[in-house]
């Protein structure tokens, strides 16, 4: 091992150097983003071996069973999922091998050849970073969730640091990852192939290999750990009225692999994705543009291009400074009551805002000014400022909606009381209200970063102005401008979680149950407010991928495709169809959970009732039964909503490209893909809304009665909000979080597939 | 009085004549639908006498309080909406009176004041009749339920006539009114007009008041009903354990009332509606294509705008013999076990169908022959088997989602018995699959219809295709070519539902429940597949009411409005805004009942525990307060929603319009409300098919367990599936059926406030 460790880290060393090479040849942009990855890289070693140096607490704090099992599903999932990719890659090779290629492509000697298997490779090396987000996300939160549960012992916020600084460590991977990875690509397709403006497009594939790994990952994730928290819940909870995470539920530890398999492993990836998503299609879209208005001579063309990279280097150091701004010990009285660990994590996300708004002022100036239109930098940091503004605004949506500290959810815990029929209707009129506030700042962001750009005094050479679609990027950017200190507090969540799990099972002390029911309370709202954020820039990374979509379209078509036009009865039944997409793929992904929850209820009840000892801690019950069942279920259930969102564009897309050739219609293949993208991102957006919230209110209902008001633990109501919870289950951590993924799979899967289509 | 009914005799044949004469003035074919539509109504005269002629059961069975109950609502409710009514016809009137007129109304000589007054009108005169409509389906069954319970106690069968032949009578009236209305403004119009194309534009005031008030109709009808449904439910059945419509529950007197106000007034006033729609826009789209292609000459242009006329007067021929087709009495042995009503209603709806296919052959080939293209009417008549298929189909998915013979329905049952929350879940997903088939087979039909009215052979000035669209528009009218037959099955429901709850009251023999409980268990099928075909109805029409909007805004802006590109921001985010209208929309409607449901429990409750006695029978409960409770509640919540319809699409369309004049951008009010209206029909259509279907199931699946299986009556999984019922009743018979009239409503206003858009 000795020398291997050596013969690795010659081998890194070297192929450092390379990249920076690679870097240095292609712009000095490049070699700032590649030095802020990795020193955000070491900084990340460092956090895990200050995490890792906490103690792992007394024996009877089991978290071995709980990291076996997550890394044993993550080995067999990760398995079938790269089979599939195989298979997907030998698929896209042979569709561009046999596609045309453009004048374009022709002249810039980037033949048919070598655009197949750079997308191939571009598509397997995003799947592999995908997954190596998801593994990173479960490896250290299998790893923390103890050591939080021992620090809880000794003070509330040793052990908030440790969750935030797990939290950290994953985020500062996923992110530096994502434009570690881009900007690899980009310098070799840059150096190698030596061409410029078609390089962002070859960068798809990433995407499309990022967002097929993580759409897999959230579904299979997301299944296993709501199957077993639902079957663990009706049975123990419910029917036999034994806490959550008793010892005694033979469900337990399959609930806490589910944490982490679901929530953290899926979550990284679904992050990763969102980012690189919007990387890309910010690059494709400054390309394009800069290209148009022709910025060259002084001003750097790349500037536009490599925007997005420098966005994220900064987010990356100012989410550092963000959780590191979170210390383990407090100022002033140690006597004092217990504070509220949300108001601390607000505390840093308010400093990485601050933060984010000062450095993408100064970026926007340093990228993107140009002689043309010396005024356009500051137009441009005003649409920053929109999405940095939007992105806080859906945080504090999902927090009035989902926390019991407001209106909604005290109606909805009011609603209980009359039963378990009317804590359902509410809870679903909750969720489908929250939609409204949402889409009307999403459709201001959109509406006024278009606006501002296309006031930016960037035209083309006919004088129009060209620069709206840019500015709703460069809002995008502001929005996710702060996705490394958003991350953190997302994978807070399910670690605060586990370690309430493991506290829990090892039956420590009430203060300290106490401790970690507060941070499982904020990682709720933690992760309901995440959620708000990533729908939000899927939204619009969506809106950005649309557009790439139509300029690829038109350049492989040769033949301008700018408008879908929606009164054409084709792309009209084309928008139904991608709408419908939505409905029957949340069906399946929650009827997923659904059939395997039943599965796993039967499971504990034989158990119960085979093993009366159980219920006086007399037998242990047998654990790894639960858990294989739900691996296995998940696994088998994953396959069908995962393959209708691959499936349908690509067969709707063949069907009417058959049909408009019948009917003597060009391009119809592709109008019709898009009117399916856009109506199936538009209902994505707000069943995933919807969904979302309706399951956060729903769980926090739950525990606003659990503090004792209304009858509180035990009552009729309390039974009534544990079945809102159980419904909100599928809703919050399967269907809704696979939607914000599946909305952008569906942007990137056209763009890759478009050859099909014409 | 006497002289009263002389004097209204007289005036009554006056005013015929003069309908007559109007009529033999403008087109023979007029007075053939004059002539079916009379003798329509004389029928339907007849089936009310022999209706009433039936005994009306021993004195316990109390209908007074049931009809009293309902007609005090109407009057109310009605008083509210005719007051908006006004306010709106208001509105309309300064509207038009300031709005600029085109050149070719200048031409024609109907001047802006003309416009004004003729708009105003047809939207009082659709008003009226709505109300009209919904008042005949009311009056019918709050007479014709107790009538059902006493011949229940003879035979199934007559019980079964009876409850057909009462549906049958507000069906006919209902699409008689429809159609006599139209023709008679049409002729109106053309007579004393003198106009003869843009008449048909002048109708959609009548389609607006139309769907106006039966959306205030169905949201207020339907939350009364369900409010009082829900909290009958939640604590009779659930808390005390009581059956359903038990004398001793408070609130059954106000759920029995709700059936009538909620069901058959409100789906009389929405059938009317989508007839009157779906006439109205086929007309249109007649009249614009005869023009275009020029059919003039030998050949009668008018044919193609009364087209629709003639449909529904075969609709109300065919209907009527299928309605008289179900017989009192049995043929064959009468020991032999007792027959299922459901094949007894689907043999008339047989006949029915077979007798459409031949009528709209013949149709076809009278109306829409053509010298110019003389198998046009031929591949018609193809459209219109399209459409006939569709309905079939319609109806066929509904039932295989719905009823309990089939798998989805049973494996909810089963997802029950692992408790409340997997028979949620298991609900939800049903009703979100539910929506892929219906899509799939309205996009087929959507395509080709199209496609066999593009190749009709009509063609414009310069040879191009132009009979696509209303190929689109004779398939819709095929789907409704059975509306009357559908609706008879539609009214069927609620009056067995209330002769069930007027046996259970007045506690006759269980062998007289059987019969009723049979017959309401028909009745949740056929009003869940009259529903299925309700929104595939007002898919079709409000899809041929967006090209009559994209018409009427190219006519007045004097500038071709043809394409509604969603990739423009500001159009991509009114389909965005249009999406959320649906969701807020259903939110309201949902929550609105599940608020009053909680007052009723409240009620409920109080009065079981101040009053001990009434459990024992010794007291009665106050029936009396529950009624008032819930009709005021639901006068209070119906306007929410209601306002929220009317009033977003005119402020999008305004702000639009300003931004649109600011940005330089010509007509982006328009393309945003076009684009809004879009894609709230296809999110409308979605998530109507999933509340009706997602209702509908957990209905029936609480009625399967019923029958005995999985534990039977009073089990866990009965409570499981009674807290499904309870959810899945603001679902289907609120929100959803109140999404059918919305998007209808969505299209007309659309059209009819086109001017301040422009």
């Amino acid at each position: 091992m000795g020398i291997n460790v050596r013969v690795l880290f010659i081998l890194l060393l070297l192929s450092l150097g390379m990249i920076f090479y690679i870097g240095a040849s292609t712009s000095g942009i490049i070699v700032f983003v590649f030095t802020v990855c990795i020193i955000s890289f070491l900084l990340s070693i460092y956090l895990t071996k200050w995490v890792l140096a906490k103690d792992e607490g007394p024996p009877e704090m089991i978290s071995d069973a709980i990291r076996d099992g997550a890394e044993g599903f993550f080995r067999t999932q990760y398995g079938t999922i790269s089979k599939m990719a195989m298979l997907l890659a030998l698929l896209i090779l042979c569709i561009y091998l046999f596609r045309s290629t453009t004048a374009e492509q022709e002249a810039s000697g980037v033949g048919r050849s070598v655009t197949a298997f750079v997308t191939v490779t571009s598509f397997l090396l995003g799947a592999l970073c995908s997954g190596a987000a998801g593994y990173v996300g479960m490896w250290v939160s299998v790893r923390a969730n103890v050591r939080v549960s021992s620090a809880a012992r000794r003070s509330a916020r040793e052990a908030l640091q440790i969750a935030v600084r797990s939290g950290g460590f994953s985020a500062m991977v996923v992110v530096g990852m994502a434009v570690m990875g881009i900007a690899i690509l980009y310098a070799i397709f840059y150096v190698w192939l030596g061409v410029d403006s078609p390089v962002p497009l070859l960068l798809v594939g990433y995407g499309f290999g990022a967002s097929f790994v993580a759409l897999f990952a959230q579904l299979g994730g997301g299944i296993y750990t709501k199957a077993a928290d639902v079957g663990a819940d009706l049975v123990g909870k419910v029917e036999r009225g034994i806490p959550e995470d008793d010892p005694r539920n033979p469900a337990v530890i399959a609930d806490l692999v589910g944490d982490n398999v679901g929530d953290c492993a899926a979550r990284g990836a679904d992050l990763f994705e969102s980012i690189a998503a919007e990387i890309i299609s910010a690059m494709i879209l400054g390309g394009t543009m800069s290209k148009r208005c022709k910025i060259e001579g002084n001003a750097d063309p790349s500037g536009f291009i490599l925007f997005p990279l420098v966005v994220h280097s900064f987010d990356l150091v100012i989410s550092s400074i963000g959780v590191l701004s979170i210390r383990g010990t407090r100022k002033g009285s140690v006597k004092s009551p217990m504070e509220d660990p949300m108001a601390v994590l607000q505390k840093g996300y308010s400093i990485t805002i601050v933060l984010a708004v000062l450095t993408f002022g100064a970026s926007t100036r340093w990228m993107l000014y140009t002689e043309q239109a010396p005024s356009a930098w500051f137009s441009f940091a005003l649409c920053g400022l929109v999405g940095i503004i939007t992105a806080y605004a859906f945080v504090w949506i999902s927090k009035y909606y989902t926390d019991y500290k407001y209106e909604p959810v005290r109606s909805l815990a009011l609603a209980s009381s009359t039963g378990h029929g009317t804590n359902i209707i509410a809870g679903v009129s909750l969720g489908l209200e929250s939609t409204a506030l949402p889409v009307l700042i999403i459709s201001v962001a959109i509406v006024s970063a278009f606006w501002l750009g296309q006031n930016s005094g960037l035209v083309d050479e006919s004088g129009k102005p060209i620069g709206g679609l840019f500015g709703t990027a460069v809002a995008t950017m502001g929005m996710l401008s702060t996705a490394g200190y958003v991350l953190t507090m997302d994978m807070f969540g399910p670690i605060a979680d586990n370690a309430g799990g493991i506290v829990e099972m090892s039956q420590q002390p009430e203060s300290v149950r106490e401790i970690t029911d507060v941070l499982d309370a904020v990682g709720n709202t933690t992760k309901a407010t995440t959620k708000g954020f990533a729908i939000g820039s899927a939204a619009l990374a969506s809106f950005l991928l649309f557009s790439a979509y139509m300029d690829e379209v038109s350049t492989f078509a040769q033949e301008p495709l700018t408008q879908v036009d929606i009164a054409i009865p084709e792309v009209f039944v084309g928008g139904l169809l991608g709408s419908m997409l939505i409905f029957l793929f949340s069906a399946w992904a929650c009827s997923a959970v659904g059939k395997t929850a039943q599965e796993v209820v039967n499971e504990v009840r034989r158990q119960f009732i085979e093993r009366p000892g159980i219920m006086e801690y007399k037998e242990k019950p047998d654990y790894g039964r639960c858990v294989a069942i739900v691996a296995s279920a998940s696994l088998r259930e994953m396959i069908k909503p995962g393959a209708l969102a691959i499936i349908s564009p690509m067969v709707v897309g063949i069907v009417f490209r058959i049909l408009g050739y019948c009917t003597g219609q060009p391009l119809l293949g592709a109008k019709v893909v898009a009117a399916m993208l856009m109506f199936a991102t538009v209902s994505g957006i707000l069943m995933a809304l919807f969904l979302n919230t309706a399951g956060g209110a729903w769980d926090n209902a739950k525990k606003y009665i659990e503090t004792g008001v209304l009858g509180g633990k035990g009552s009729d109501c309390h039974k009534a909000a544990v079945t809102g919870d159980t419904v909100g289950d599928p809703f919050k951590d399967t269907a809704g979080p696979s939607l914000h993924v599946l909305i952008k799979m569906l942007a990137t899967i056209t763009l890759v597939m478009a050859p099909i289509f014409l």
